[in-house]
Parts: C-alpha cells; structure tokens; sequence
C-alpha cells in the first residue's frame, strides 16, 4: 500500500498545529462519521470500505520526506513537525461490521482520540468510506434489477482512477455483482474475474467466422462469442451457431453470445428464436452496453432474454449520484474527565447534528426483519423484557411500541487504544454478511423507485439532549 | 508507484493467450484512443493523464505472484505465461501534448505494436487518460463560470477512492484550478495547496469568538475564518471583525472570511456591507457549499461578493457527467509489411470508426486562433502555400476554404519501438500549455451552455477510404 499519511486536506493539518500552540492537542474528543442522505433516493445504504481504513490508519507515518515538504510550507512550528515524526495513532474507534445496512443520520464510525489524532484522520476515513459504500449500495440496486440474474462489475476503462476501477470492483461484489473484468482486483481480493473478447478480436481476423472459429479453438469449453461486431442477427448469431455446432461434434458445448449494442429486448429474443432452433437453446445470453439499474428493471418487463449482465461507467461511477455525503462531526469533547455533548447548528434542520457519545441499536421482529433503528446515548440500557415505544424526532406524535423484539447494536470495536480489536474478513464474508443484511429488509425497503423510509428515531434521553442544546443556541 | 500490470480486463489477456494459440501474437496492429462526445456538452475536452500512461507503461512487469494467480484461472498456456514473464512494451505510441485540447472522434493516441502489447495496455491506458481529461474538463468549466476568481479544488473526501482525489487534484490544477486542499498531490505535484480551519475547530472552543481568537494567535498573517458554525451575520462576521481588529492593532492584516453554507449571494453581500463598515472592505470572501459552474455562474450574475471558490464533490466527481467515454478501436492490421486498414461498422453512425493509420492536424487563423481540425492519414501531405479546402463528413457540401493559415501535428512520439521520446514535463508547464491551448477557442467554443460545434474534418483520402469500406460490408 502507498503511504497515504498525507491524504489528508490541510485544514487538518493547519487544526492541529494550531491544537498543539493553544496546548490543547491532547484533549480527548469524539467525533461521528455518518451521512445525511441516501444515495440514488435509495432507502438504505451498504457500508463498504472497512477493512481500508484499517489498513490506512495502520500505515499511518510520516516519513522525512512528508515533514520536509510540510516544513516548506512554512505554516507549521517545529515542535509540531516533531510530533508528527512520532505519530501514530492510539485512540478507540467503533465501527460497524463491514456490509451493514445503515441509514441517515446514523453513526457508522465513532472516534475517540486526541484532537490531533481524530483530526489527521477525517479525510481519507471518509474518502474510503464514501466511496466503497457508494458502489456497493449502486451494485445493490443494479443486482435488485436483475432479480438473480448474474451481474458483472466491467467497468474498469471508466472507473474514476485505478483506485476506483480496484476498490469499485471489490465494493460492487459486496453488494451482490458476480464478478468483475477487473485482473487486478481478482487477484487482491480473490474476487471471481470473468472475460472472453472484444471487438478487436473479431476485427483481428480476414472474416467473423473466422474470428469465432479461432476463439473456438482455444476455449472449446468457455466459448462465450461476441456477435454484434458487424451485424447481430444476420451475421454475429448465424456465425457463432456455426461454431457451436462444430463445436459439439467436438464433444464441448458451447457457453453462449454476447451482446454489446442496438435494442437489447428485440435482439436477444431474436437470438433466443435461432438458437432454439438450431439446438441451443439454453446456452447463455450476455448483455453489456450502458446499462444501469433503471435499464435492466425495463428490459426485464419486457422480457428480454438475458441471463447475464456486464454493467460497466454507470456501477463503477454510480453514474447519476456519483457521491456520497459521508461527514465526520464533533459530537462531544472531554473535559475534567467527563464527556461534554457538542453540537452543529444550522438554518437548515437536517444539518443539525446529533450530540453526544452515541450508539445504534437495530430492532428486528420475531422473523428476522429489521423494524427501525434507534440512536441513543451510549450509557443508556433497554430492557428487552419490557415494551419499546420509539417516537419520530420530528413528528413526535408518531409512535410505534414493540412487544416482542431482538436488539442488535450496530457499532463493535474496531481500534481500542490503539489496538486492533476488529477481525479482518475475506470479501467473500463480507459479501455474505450484506446480502444475509439485505435479507433482513421488507421489501418495501429495496424497492428502487420511491421505497418506503426505514425509521431511525432518537431515544428520548438524547432527543432531550438535542433539543435543550438546540434551544440555548437560539435564545440568544 | 503500485504495479498495475494487472490493471486490465480479464478479457485481454483471454484474447493475448488467443492470439499466441493462433501465431498471430507477433502481428503489428494499431489502436486508435478516441472518445465520441465530449463531458458535461462541453465543446472541447481537455486531455490529461499523459504522465500517468507514460508511468504505467515504463512499470509494466508480470511478477511471479501474478503469474501465479493466472495460473490458478486455469485459462492460459505454459507458453502464454512464460512470454508474459518476460513482457516488456516494444511498440510505438503517438500522443497529443498532455494539456491539449481535442475534440470527438481524433485520435488522442495511436498505439502500433504487436497485438499482445496492444491488447494489454488498452484498459489501462483508458482508465487513466478518461478520468484526468474529464477532470480537466470539468475544472475549465467551473474556471471559465469563475471568470478570473481562484478556484481551488476541495472535494478529497468525496473523490472516488485515493487516486481519484490525488490524479483528479492534478488534472482539476492543469484545467485551470488555483490550489487544491490535498496534502499528498500537493506533494507528489507541486500544487499550491490550502486550507484553514474546519466547524470543528470552532466546535471545540467554548465560544466562537474564542475559537477565531486563537486561530489568529497561531496564524495572524493568514488569518481566514469560517464564519457559518452558528449565524453567519449574527454571530459569525461580527466575531471575525472583532478578531480582524485585534489582529489589526498587533499589526497584522487579516486574509478574510470563509463562508459554507445558506444563500452565498446574500450572505456574501451583507458580510461584505459588515467588513466594509468595520475597515476590511478589502479582505477576501471565500465561498464554498456544493459548488459546480452553474451554480457560480448564477452567484456571479447575481454579483455575490465572492473572491475565490472552494469546489468539492461536484469537480472531482465531474457530478453530472462523471465518466468521459474513451474507447481504443483496432483501425489497421500489418499483413506482408502493408497497413491494412480495419474498420467498426454499427447502425449507430456515430459508432463507426475511421480507418486506417492517421494523424490530426489543427488549422490556424493568422491571429492564433483555431479554426478547425482536420484527421487524415499518415502519409498525407498538405501543401501550405496553396488554400486548403475541408468538407464535413456527412454534409459534405458544407465546405470551408483557408487562404491563410498555420498548421499543427497534434500528435508527437511518445514511445518508439518501446523507448521513451516523449519529454516529461511539470505540472506548471501542463496547466500553462492548457491554458495557452484555450484561449486559442473563439469564445464561443468556450462557452458553458449550448457552445457551438467545433469543425472536425477527414481528409479526402480518408473520407473516401471510410466510405468505401463502409459500403463493402452493407453490400452483402
């Protein structure tokens, strides 16, 4: 891994040198990772992206070069350049599970550092965050369209840096693609690769048949044939049933076609029709050509007939919603000991942020679904023998009690002091847990156009919190 | 830098270990690089990541560990695997400039190499060269709204993955940004960086006032101060004028305020009244708060009293448009020492790729200005003191003859027969170039919305090859 100790933005390190001259760089103070909406108006969000943080705050070190260009700048003092020398991070950060659903307003990761230590930490935190989840929940709507159809990740060409071709690859498998085209990112995370031939193999050669013949031969049991180099139905379907054919005198059968242009429902129901025809009817039908959820969703309505899906620029850049918000905000700062609540006001409601040392819990019901979330302050307890009444925190009146329910909380150790306390996990765990995670919504939840909101209230201990903190800033 | 061998799509390598099988791995063939629509309906893209390539191709090395791991795919031969291990690229690549500015359907590269070499860095190279030059794009966008105000490059947090916010802080600076607030790419680049304090600096003092106090204890000639943790008019610029004050009397002179969030025109404009009032009339107004060129070209309309621009998610995601399409089409095959030209058909017209080995040259007024662009084969030649007389190529009797004019080879060596020819710049001498290379566009190329359509030609000989070759396949 690159040193990314300085893939940070410099109001960090301007904050911190500035912490260190007004002697209050060793204030332990918490902050909250968490984001304000979902994105592409999907009702949840698959966290993606843990394990590199861990490997970020692992690597964290400056080395002389990184302090020799920062002394340059001359904006910081040597006793600062000296502390930096020696840093490393030895603070306590909760997370949750990598593949957990979260929504809105929700702490993802909880910080508990010095003011120096949490500061340096912001950015690439919520860089790799914002990211993987990003692609991981786009994947996710993408593999909801396809209904259990196979979807590949292809789209390393367009993916915004190799980084995001990498870790867009990795993120895309854990919120349920099949595969990815992507070699690099099958090799780190052992993630299935898949890919036959393009359009400049079908070029390579004096004739298309030829093309397909001499692809035949070298893959006679993983011959799957790209056919709409010239024309799909008059030359691309003829030509590859042709090998087929010979290919079964052979004794291999053949995998199927590809289809990467032109109207995908008319085309793949053609092709279906002559493929049954000559005996191949079962082979497998690929789709690829700038699809993204919206497209899959009709071209199913109309029955297309495609088994497999390669989803390239719009998964890999989320094309349409390319960001999300991800923020990280001071929530309490500490003080003789105890731990004083801290709160962002803003004329815009949403942007309040939540204050406190806080945790989540999720409610699920007797058959496993999650019901709604709660964020509370961390020293409050539940009674799980008694009813749980929760309450919106903006319509108040709006109340639900639970009588018989299951509390898991979201947050687990990730760093204690320092220490790694998180168990790292294959992709493939991961993987397991989003979609075991994705199992546990009502399907008015995954919908993918206008799904029903997932309630996450705010206990009444810190909504009170809130609000009294809230009002103290506006009586002046 | 990583090794990115393996930085490709599964199915190159299929098609390389097919090429071998079929003895025709040694074959020389040329790519043409070429994106069909420019990002964001601009007129022009600007092309970066030349450098980036340039890496990627000198590190090409299959290293034990992957051929290891494409052993276990089970899909390659002995023989594919023992000519990766000693792979090296041996071919010819011409390049535009990077920083220059090029429209749809010209070659940015021309790629000559035997087929394996060509196959291997085609994704790569695609990855690399589609995200900076959509950066690029993007960033002279938002410059051009700014009209001369400093725009700096915030968005690190939102970037896609690590080397989207470092590569996109690059190609954001060479587009025409001041400044960027990443660390690691000011470092890596020489960019300007900057960067003050964040809400949570204020958040962590007991008042406002307190928090600005003791940033410009630490820094009281740089002094800037986010003004909108609590009320930016009530609380926020009538602390910061205390603060300018104190700095004032201690002889110091204040940089300005920072402002992120609310109505920017409003606030900026009252804040400025406040500044002007209290003797700082002069200091700086940054505004920054989900900014993209629409939204500054609207702010200055409305005269909002902003110096310079902080622009995040929306530049270095290029939100709205976030993946320029470059793709790299086989345009001729080497057969007994002869080019022979290869051509894509499809029904989409705009699909269909220009044949043959070619170069692009760009036409000149006498004043500097470009005119149009004009792609013909290699071995043209124009006579320059006779007029030059071009047609469009589909309506071909809109013609345009020059009388007077200049002419460039946009396309120079980069490597020759697998060596270096290309001289590596910096990053001051790309983003001059780019600079230099728009303001020669009329203005109305530059403009944001609805810019006019820049002339591209074929020559003759090359219309006439298309056409001909285009009408041989739809004759069957």
């Amino acid at each position: 891994m690159k040193n990314h100790t300085l893939l940070t933005d410099l109001y960090q390190l301007t904050m911190m040198n500035g912490y260190l001259e007004n002697n209050i760089h060793k204030d332990q103070v918490v902050f909250d990772m968490f984001f304000r909406k979902n994105p592409c108006d999907n009702s949840f969000t698959i966290i993606a992206g843990i394990e590199q943080v861990i490997d970020y705050i692992q690597q964290l070190k400056f080395d002389e070069e990184d302090l020799e260009y920062l002394r340059g700048l001359k904006l910081f003092s040597d006793d600062f350049l000296n502390i930096l020398k020696n840093f490393k991070f030895t603070g306590t950060i909760y997370s949750v599970e990598e593949g957990s659903i979260m929504f809105p307003h929700e702490p993802i990761m909880r910080v508990k550092a010095t003011s120096l230590e949490a500061q340096l930490i912001e950015t690439a935190m919520l860089n790799i965050i914002n990211f993987q989840s990003l692609i991981a929940t786009k994947a996710a709507r993408v593999c909801e369209a396809a209904k259990g159809d196979s979807v590949f990740e292809f789209g390393l060409r367009r993916a915004q840096g190799p980084d995001a071709a990498i870790y867009g690859a990795r993120a895309a498998y854990i919120g349920g693609c099949a595969g990815t085209s992507n070699v690099l990112a099958g090799k780190m995370f052992g993630i299935p690769v898949s890919g036959t031939q393009a359009h400049s193999w079908i070029q390579k050669f004096d004739s298309e048949l030829e093309a397909f013949r001499a692809y035949g031969r070298v893959y006679p049991d993983s011959c799957l044939l790209l056919v709409d180099t010239y024309d799909t139905l008059r030359s691309g379907v003829p030509n590859a049933i042709k090998v087929f054919k010979e290919l079964r005198e052979a004794g291999h059968e053949p995998i199927g076609i590809r289809i990467d242009s032109g109207d995908i429902a008319y085309l793949s129901q053609e092709a279906r029709g002559l493929l049954r025809e000559a005996g191949f009817g079962n082979v497998k039908i690929v789709a690829s050509s700038d699809l993204d959820e919206n497209t899959i969703y009709s071209l199913k309505m109309q029955q297309a007939e495609i088994d497999g899906w390669g989803v390239g620029t719009n998964l890999i850049t989320s094309s349409g919603c390319p960001a999300l918000g991800g923020v990280y905000k001071l929530s309490a700062v500490e003080a003789n000991g105890k731990l004083i609540p801290k709160i962002k006001i803003s004329e815009n409601p949403e942007k309040i942020t939540n204050p406190g040392y806080k945790k989540v819990l999720r409610i699920y019901n007797d058959s496993s679904y999650a019901e709604a979330d709660l964020i509370m302050l961390e020293d409050e307890v539940i009674d799980e023998d008694k009813p749980l009444t929760i309450f919106h925190p903006t319509y108040t009146w709006k109340r639900k009690t639970f009588y018989s329910y299951r509390l898991k909380e979201m947050l687990v150790p990730m760093f204690i002091d320092g220490a790694l306390k998180y168990r790292r996990k294959t992709v493939d765990e991961i993987r397991n847990y989003a979609q075991k995670e994705l199992s546990s919504l009502w399907p008015q939840y995954r919908r993918l156009n206008r799904p029903q909101v997932y309630k996450v209230d705010l206990s009444k201990k810190l909504w009170d919190l809130k609000n009294s903190m809230v009002n103290s800033y506006r009586e002046d």
